[in-house]
């Protein structure tokens, strides 16, 4: 992999764990109630959000099921420019 | 995992699966050339766009640029209460 692709993939990891952590601070749950909600541990939503884990298409969808929020909404939010600056 | 719950997430995929096929035809590309372009096998192209892979996000993130379309316009396509009735 070269190095700026590299880069992409951690940025795109990046924001979506920040969209993530927006949205679960938004419903005022805690990473522990993220995780019982969504059947994971709490450790791998720590990554998540730190953008640390290349999540599969079916988690990514449980933890919105749990968020209440579809997955659309979520991705919309980690391509916000604020967010993923290019 | 409940009976209700699998079945959730193979209807997931499969909405999924349609609207990778949907885009990829729009753009007139076959699954091969989605394949090159995305630096992925045509069998897991194949797989994808029949809803048999929980394809990671890093992965998404690939065939929506070879795609060029973002990845919630593919999300939000999938989650058309065309591909998934509930």
């Amino acid at each position: 992999l070269r190095k700026d692709q590299q880069q992409r993939q951690e940025q795109v990891l990046k924001a979506l764990g920040e969209s993530v952590r927006s949205f679960r601070t938004e419903k005022k749950m805690t990473q522990e109630e993220l995780a019982v909600a969504a059947n994971l541990h709490r450790t791998y939503i720590t990554d998540i959000e730190s953008g640390l884990r290349n999540v599969s298409f079916l988690t990514l969808h449980r933890i919105c099921l749990a968020l209440q929020c579809s997955l659309s909404t979520l991705i919309v939010e980690s391509e916000n420019p604020e967010h993923c600056p290019n």
